[in-house]
C-alpha cells in the first residue's frame, strides 16, 4: 500500500448458505478444512457484487493462488446450518491483496435484518463468531509469474481500490 | 410399493447454487464425484420444502444411506456455474426411499422464469441436462437396522405419501 | 469389441491404503461420494502398474472422462480402515474403456497373503466387500473430442489390449 | 509447558502418498485446501509410528480439533506427485499440542534414501519444500470439554512425552 491515506480495509461483505452432509465428520462437525473453501466462496461472492467474475478474471488470464493463510476455530460448524461468511478486504495493491473472513451463525432474526439493512458500519458483526480468519494472494499470469493488476486488468483493478476507498459501488 | 394405485413419482424439487471453485478438476470441469454431493442438496431441499429437516430426522434416530446408485455424464458443469439440481421420489414405502435427479444449467430468463413459475407440471425440465442420475435408500435406526418409517417417524411417513401422491404440502 | 475372442475382462489389480479422517461424515461412515476418488485411484494405479501413468496421458492430450457409471453399498468404511481397491478393465476399444471395482477390508494376514502371492486367479477376492461398482469412459482429445486411442497413443493402447488379453505385462 | 528442560520439538516423522486428482483444480495444482487434509494424515502417521491411533482416541473418548492453524504455500503440488508430509510435535502439555509440517516432493533418490535411514539429525530436510504450517490443538472429552490428557490418557500422556523427550520409541 504505497499511499499511506488509502485506507487499510474495505467494508464487509456477506453470502449465506447451509452446511453441506458432506463437510460434516464423525466428530459430527463441520471438517476444519472445509472452511477454506468458505472462504473462497466468500471472495468470489464479494468480486460478483463489485460486477466482475473471479472465473471471468482467470479466463482473461489473471490468477490469485493464496500464498499464506490462517485460522482461528472458535465453535463447530453444523450440517444444515445457516452459516454466513463475512469477506473483507485489508490490504491491496498492483502486486497483492489481503482478505480477511469471519464465519458467523446468525439467529433468523438476524438474518432478516442483515438481508433488510445490510453491513456497511464499523460495528461489530451480527451473530456468533464460529472461525476467523485470513488469506494473502498475489497476482500471477498463466504463466504463474507475478503480474500487475493495474497493468493486465486496469478496471478490476480500478474497481477494487474504489471499494477499499469506499467509493460508487 | 405395495399398493399399486399410489403414482410411481412425486413432481420434481428443485434449488440452485453456484458451482464452486474446489469442485473443479484439472480438466477444467466439475469432477464428477461432486454430483453425488449435490444429489444430497436436492433430498436435503427436499424434505425441507416438505417441513421437515434430514438434520431433524438424524436427530430423532432415522438415518438414511444410499444403497446403491448410478449417474449418466452428458456435459460437464464448471466453476461458477449456477447449477439447478431437480430432484423427485420415485419409489417410496415404509422401508425405502427412491429419488431420481438431474443437474442442469438455465439461461438467465429460464431461471426467472422456474423462480416465478415453478414446475409442477409433466414437461419437459428447463435448461440443458448436465447430469441425470438416481439414488436408492433404506431407513435405518441408530443401530444402523433396518427401521419402518411409519412405525417410527409416522409424521414423515405420511408426509412423504402425501407428497409422491400429489396431495397437500 | 469388435474381436468377440477378445476377453471380456482383464485379472484384477489392487491397491491399499487408510482410509482420511475427512472422508467420514457425521453418521460415523465413509460419505458415499468418496468412493468415486477410490475408483480413480484404482484406474491410477492400475495404469502405472502397466508402465504408463494417467498424467503422462492427459499431457500428451488424451483425456479419459467418466460417461456414467453405478455404485453399490454393501457395509460401510470408516476412519483408518486399511481398505484395498481392486480393479480391472471389462471392456475396452479404440474408442472406450470399462472399467470394474471392488473396496474390500481384508484381514492383516489376507492382507500379506495378497502382498506375497498376488491375485492373478479367477476365486472369489480376499477380505470383506464393501462397495462394488462399475464406471464407463470414452477417449477424448484436448478439445473434448472423441479420440481413436489406437490412432493418438498406439503405445498405450496396445499395452491396454495385451493387459487384457493376458499377455506379458 | 511448565517444565523448561523439556525440549520444544520431538524429531520429524513422515509419510508419503500420491496426490490424487480429486485433489486438483482447473489451475491444474492442489486445490489449497487439501494441504490440511494432509497434515491431518501426518498426524495420524506420527501417532501409529508411537503405538497408538488417533481412531483408538477418539473411541475411548479423547477429541483433539484443531484450535487455530497457519500456512505457507511455496510451490504448488500437483496430480500424482509423490508428495511426503514431515510432521513434528512443537509443544505438548496435559492439555493441548501443537504440531509443524512440511510437505515436501523428493526426488527418487531421496525418497529412497529416506527409506533406508530415516532422518532423525537436526539437518534441513529432504526435496523441495512445497508448503509449511502448524496446527494447535486441545484435548477434549466427548462432551467436547477440556480434557487432561494424563488423567483420561495416561499411557497416550506417557508416550507422547517421551517421544518429546527423544527416549525409547
Amino acid at each position: 500500500m504505497a499511499n499511506p491515506s488509502v485506507p487499510t480495509q474495505s467494508r464487509w461483505f456477506w453470502t449465506s448458505f447451509r452446511v453441506r452432509y458432506q463437510e460434516s465428520d464423525q466428530m459430527g462437525v463441520v471438517y476444519h478444512a472445509n472452511y477454506l473453501n468458505w472462504f473462497e466462496i466468500g471472495r468470489t461472492e464479494m468480486i460478483r457484487e463489485m460486477g466482475f467474475t473471479y472465473r471471468g478474471m482467470e479466463e482473461e488470464g489473471v490468477l490469485l493462488p493464496v500464498v499464506d493463510l490462517d485460522i482461528k476455530y472458535r465453535r463447530p460448524a453444523r450440517y444444515d446450518d445457516l452459516v454466513t461468511i463475512f469477506t473483507r478486504m485489508t490490504a491491496f495493491s498492483p502486486l497483492r491483496i489481503h482478505y480477511e473472513y469471519e464465519v458467523r451463525l446468525l439467529s433468523e432474526q438476524e438474518q432478516v435484518d442483515l438481508g433488510a439493512r445490510g453491513w456497511h458500519t464499523e460495528s461489530e458483526l451480527p451473530g456468533a463468531l464460529l472461525t476467523a480468519g485470513s488469506t494473502r494472494h498475489v497476482w500471477l499470469n498463466r504463466e504463474w509469474k507475478p503480474a500487475r493488476l493495474d497493468k493486465c486488468a486496469p478496471k478490476l483493478y480500478d474497481a477494487l481500490k474504489d471499494t477499499l476507498l469506499g467509493r460508487k459501488e
